[in-house]
């Protein structure tokens, strides 16, 4: 085994350095030495140690194990032992088992057009980017979910767990159902640096640090020390005691059943920063310290320092690891796992290749009756919720579909979930509880961090998932998104990676109805976010009544390696088209609704469009009021479903061709725009369009907080009032006629702010919204 | 003080449920009630019994104590107890010590036009935003550095506990110093509930409890109960221990000095939810259950509702409590602390009232000597860092300078710092670490959301910072900056708050220098994130270089009530102003750079423009190129520093009116602008502008990974062969002569290509960057 970590270490200290001579063969020189150092050493030991030990393991016991690299920079110790494993040669075969197998190997670590320096997509058996820190432990809970004989092996940096999500995903440990789920082993490495401080864990009192964790739930198991011989019995020993434990608290709970929540183990291993790397470098202290955290040294013309890395290079005894071909010595290669037992090669870390579409139950028994438009009210997100208790239904003997949400599920009207469902709970009950269950499939814990994290990992390894959050405190995963994203995109470019579920985010208790909790919980910002990252990969949908809601979060529960972010409100509101007009209006993403306009066909004076639910409301409100003030006027309405139809086709794939997208909005008229989110998103994606300068947009511009639904759009300046004074304002032929409604504008803009300081409430004309059509 | 927690209750059931008859002289009616019961009753009555119990020890100990309601929704307690101070009369006179006073209390609450249900800038008292969970430990802490009379009492919810920001804050003691700090107390509340779920805090065994927050570093005391009577002589007892204790660890700190590191106390309160509220609802457990969260009851029209309403507050007895005339009894008054001693009223609440200007060494003192444009290389945060170091120096005595940052100061290059301050760190030490201090001024945790909460708190309270974080990576805090921005935005309504100083960051380590970090550290879209909110709080600055960068520094600390959003690069990059065209190129925020165009005053043929450091060089650079190709071609170069110039003056304080704009980038003339970010956001905000039609923006599109510093603009065609190519292709009179250029630019970079993949390094050419002008 310390051959094994030899051989790893010495693979490390190469990816970081060397271009070539990877075996030593000749002394060092210059030209051998990458003309740019790039890379992380500092974790990397540690990890390699890690990683040979649990490989100990897994053979003796025969189980299957992902390894999870919260320190993600330690990518060189990751590649390294994914190519000891022969992973790596398998699925990058020019990456071979020989000298220029090796040659390669380090040329192309952190070098332009080789692979990133941290874990990454590329790296076999990885589902965890170890860029951004912080996530590791929610994505390997996420991972154990429904994979009852699945073990997380999780190694967190004692960097990492500094941060937020990190910090609070310990408690991850409470929805973990030891029956139908697998297991986390938590692996805090206490190397005691970050980039030029101590770690605050490697620092406190040692009562503190056990204290902590037994805190968190778990029984730690602490294996510390310098010398290599010592620690790899400690460590043997740590994971022999951990699997046991994890084999008795499994078999207890799935025996007995009702067994109460576990003390799972965890390992504390405190070893030295950039352990086996050289102890001191010019005279300073590097070994052990927060010097050797990235490359120790960087200035090769520096006399003396090409010896250094020669020495450090030899040290491993690289003569004894490999070949004279520059294959590593079976006898050192037989001490991996075969197979899928190898952690690089465990199916959960390419979950598209597990993936199973999800069983899809017919959304249109769901439909709501519509007689006509506006002839009824409905909450749409109630809706969804029965479509998604369907789902639910319709999965649950494969168990691969689960709903994430911080605390919200019922608040945001999906409760038809809990007629099929529990919550997941494995902390105390109490008899009055209300629908927890260890194995509920419903996650909800106040921490949008562990829900995205939960919810990545759970699609990582091949399953599907649905997160509904508040629009506004989405943003709080805005950079998990991002990387997120980012992974897809890398993704793609990876032959052997299949695709996986889409994420799905439905973001509802949006913008427009905080009446109590007012500007804090305003914020529909994601949506401008969001449609920053590669257009192949995200999708904005803004249905505006159930029915539509209905067939779009069918669509995208049977995508693949897209972001789809659905905003729809929870509130009740008029119904618009039925399941035929639903169906036909999300197919295109995009359409005139005849019934609301009356161009009847021919060139209009002016174009209404609106994308979410309360713009659609007050565009139509709008309509109606300009056939009651200007009966001759032409009107045109236009909705949008899919934010992306506006980008220009060679901007997104969804996007409309320049002609059609003329036909409907015109290249002359003007055009009023209600949008749900921050008006200027709709130029940044119509902006090259033809008709572009004659478009308007209204949205939200920060302004109301508490008050009512119609008094919010007002302050905003969306209501149907202030579009028909826009329409006013632009359409020439209206300059003359004009001062009659304008007049009546102003009135009622009057009688609403009485109204509403008098009584609270909105007119009672606004709230009987329905569309007399 | 039992008479005091009925009245806070009473007042804050008629803020939720009345809109008249606050005493209830007659019999409740229907019209007494609010048309809409919106508010969160579960949290308020244990915020009650808190600050009723602060205010005997404040009374005893005569000390200064700041509130921090982390269960912001609890703002019907905290407004009901600043209103029974008297601090809420004397600031909104309005809302007066008798009936009317008391109709208008009960009226505004979650009232159009009122305020808002959660505490807010409106709130006496209060620094701290509720409606977004996760951030009160984080302020308390930022709060109380240097400050060190003052003891913030922070209410953590159990709800709140759950977030990630909230988790990792407990290790936010170890950069507490108990000399020259104040003293954070933290309060856990205990109630059990969430929106819809048990808390798990409340539901782990008591040992992993107690166990998890020694592990935190405290020493938790229990206050546990039901009873009013037998809770009210706990949470005594528990307050007297924990300031006793407090005292003491001041005492021995700063008589004794060099203690280690003390145990702080704190408080864990379990009470019930909804406590004294009523028990059932319609036969529905209540009190102590989730569905005393918000409106315990909201349907009016159900039969008995209003009795049980009457009930309710009758069961405070609101006639021992208050006067005929609607006062507070004076014998229950008087248990209030008096003046600046009450927590509605502490200054440190009102921090612009504290704010003093720094003391602002003269920045021009630290010029790059730049003999002509490009003549030298300089790295831009380092000698931003010497500024740093210099302000920090001039307001050593008044300690109320802070640089906050996750880890990565030195990283990004300001360790000029560390030669007058220090890292504050009040853990463990080892001989050889690195500017480690307990008094410290520059403050590093690995938790970007740690920071964002230290340097709110910290700038609520009257103080300056500056914080600098890795440009990707401040996506972190994006929900965190929405409620700054909003609470600064709300603020200026609030005519008692004075300005606080702005948040400054520094956005660095960007998108274009990820050498080997790669895709997952590029990320510039927080600047898009920023612009959505109001223009008068944001402004982002692009200084090309390290003097401009000095200017913009200097005029962002000496700003107020703004976010402030720098970016610059930390590499070594070519310089182009001297310090007196740097100081005129930034008073006016953008402007031609002459040396580098050749119209000479005269209409250009094409305007190169640029915002950033790296698309700067680049333009410069294409410009230089389009010289040698068409030396008969007009260029006129624009260079951006403050991004706000670009909006319309309707939108923006900043921004260029129509006039001076055209005068700059012409009404007709191509446009090739090379910005830092997503391209999408020049077109949000110059869509307006007479010439936009002709604008072409290059910007990050998401390309590109591990590789060289050129190869990204590449990858991302912005670099100086794509800038000229987009020349070629639309600048009429080279449609001709333009094939030369082409078939150069294309040679160049298949060159680049062949050199970059072959060496790992960027061409010679490229690095040779220097511009000869």
């Amino acid at each position: 085994m310390h051959a094994w970590w030899r051989a790893a270490n010495y693979l490390s200290v190469g990816q970081i350095y060397l271009l070539a001579n990877p075996l030593l063969r000749t002394p060092l020189t210059m030209d051998d030495v990458k003309p740019r150092l790039l890379g992380h050493w500092g974790t990397t030991p540690g990890l390699n140690f890690i990683y040979v030990h649990l490989n100990r393991i897994i053979r003796r016991e025969d189980c299957s194990v992902l390894f999870i690299a919260g320190p993600g920079h330690g990518a060189p110790g990751v590649v390294a032992s994914t190519y000891l494993e022969g992973t790596y040669s398998e699925l990058y075969p020019q990456v071979s088992q020989d000298e220029e197998g090796l040659r390669r190997l380090f040329r192309q670590f952190s070098f332009p057009g080789g692979i990133p320096s941290h874990a990454a997509p590329e790296t076999p058996g990885s589902i965890h980017e170890g860029g951004e820190l912080g996530y590791s432990l929610a994505h390997a809970y996420g991972a154990v979910l429904d994979n009852p004989d699945l073990i997380a092996a999780c190694v967190v940096g004692d960097g990492e767990a500094e941060t937020g999500p990190l910090a609070t995903s310990w408690h991850a440990n409470k929805f973990l159902n030891p029956v139908t789920d697998g297991t986390v082993l938590p692996i805090l490495h206490l190397n005691g640096y970050k980039i030029a401080n101590p770690t605050v864990l490697a620092r406190i009192d040692p009562e503190e640090l056990e204290a902590l964790f037994i805190g968190y739930g778990h029984d730690p198991i602490f294996v510390e020390g310098e010398d290599p011989m010592e620690m790899h019995g400690r460590m043997a020993e740590a994971l022999d005691i951990a699997f046991a434990r994890i084999a008795d608290i499994r078999r207890i709970a799935r025996e007995d059943g009702g067994a109460p929540r576990p003390r799972w183990p965890m390992i504390i291993l405190r070893s030295p920063k950039g352990w086996t790397g050289p102890k001191t470098v010019d005279g300073l202290k590097t070994e052990g310290f927060w010097r050797s955290h990235q490359v120790p040294f960087g200035d090769m013309s520096h006399p003396g320092h090409l010896k250094l890395l020669e020495e450090w290079l030899l040290s491993y005894r690289p003569e004894e690891l490999f070949d004279h071909a520059g294959a590593l010595h079976p006898d050192i290669a037989a001490m991996a796992p075969s197979g899928q037992a190898r952690m690089s090669a465990n199916p959960h870390a390419n979950g598209g290749a597990l993936r199973k579409p999800l069983r899809m139950p017919d959304f249109t028994t769901l439909a709501v009756e519509v007689p006509h438009p506006g002839g009824v009210e409905a909450e749409a997100t109630r809706v969804m919720g029965q479509f998604l208790r369907d789902v639910m239904s319709a999965n649950s003997e494969a168990r691969n579909f689960r709903v994430f949400g911080p605390d919200e599920t019922a608040s945001n009207r999906l409760q038809a979930l809990f007629e099929v469902t529990g919550r997941a709970w494995d902390a105390a009950t109490l008899p009055y509880d209300d629908h927890l269950s260890p194995d509920g499939r419903v996650m909800e814990i106040l921490s949008e961090h562990l829900c995205q994290g939960w919810c990545e990992g759970y699609l990582l390894t091949g399953r599907h998932a649905l997160f509904s959050c508040y629009e506004a405190f989405i943003h709080i995963v805005d950079s998990m998104f991002n990387q997120h994203a980012k992974w897809l995109k890398s993704s793609q470019e990876v032959p052997w990676r299949l695709p996986i579920a889409s994420l799905n985010y439905l973001l509802t208790s949006h913008v427009w109805r905080q009446d109590h909790n007012g500007f804090s919980h305003q914020d529909p910002g994601f949506i401008d976010h969001v449609v920053n990252k590669k257009a192949e990969i995200v999708r904005v949908y803004l249905p505006p009544d159930a029915n539509t809601l209905l067939c779009v979060t069918d669509h995208c529960l049977r995508s693949w390696n897209r972001v789809n972010v659905i905003v729809a409100g929870k509130q009740p509101s008029p119904q618009w088209l039925d399941m035929d007009a639903a169906i036909k209006h999300c197919a295109g993403g995009i359409g005139i609704w005849e019934w609301a306009s009356n161009d009847r066909g021919a060139e209009p004076d002016v174009v209404l469009a609106c994308a979410g639910d309360v713009p659609t409301l007050e565009t139509i409100a709008a309509a109606g009021l300009l056939r009651e003030y200007f009966p001759e006027l032409k009107v045109r309405v236009i909705n949008v479903v899919d934010l992306m139809t506006l980008q220009p086709k060679s901007e997104h794939p969804h996007g409309l061709s320049d002609a059609a997208f003329d036909a409907l909005f015109t290249t002359d008229k003007p055009v009023i725009f209600a949008y749900h989110g921050y008006p200027w998103l709709i130029h940044r994606l119509a902006y090259r369009r033809t008709n572009h300068a004659n478009m308007h947009v209204r949205g939200y511009i920060e302004e109301g907080s508490t008050t009512t639904p119609f008094d919010m759009v007002v302050r905003n300046r969306l209501d149907r009032f202030h579009l028909v004074a826009d329409v006013v304002d632009r359409v020439p032929k209206l300059a003359s006629v004009g001062a009659y409604a304008r007049q009546a504008i102003r009135d009622k803009l009057v009688e609403h702010n009485l109204y509403i300081r008098a009584h609270g409430v909105d007119l009672p004309e606004v709230r009987d919204w329905a569309w007399k059509g």
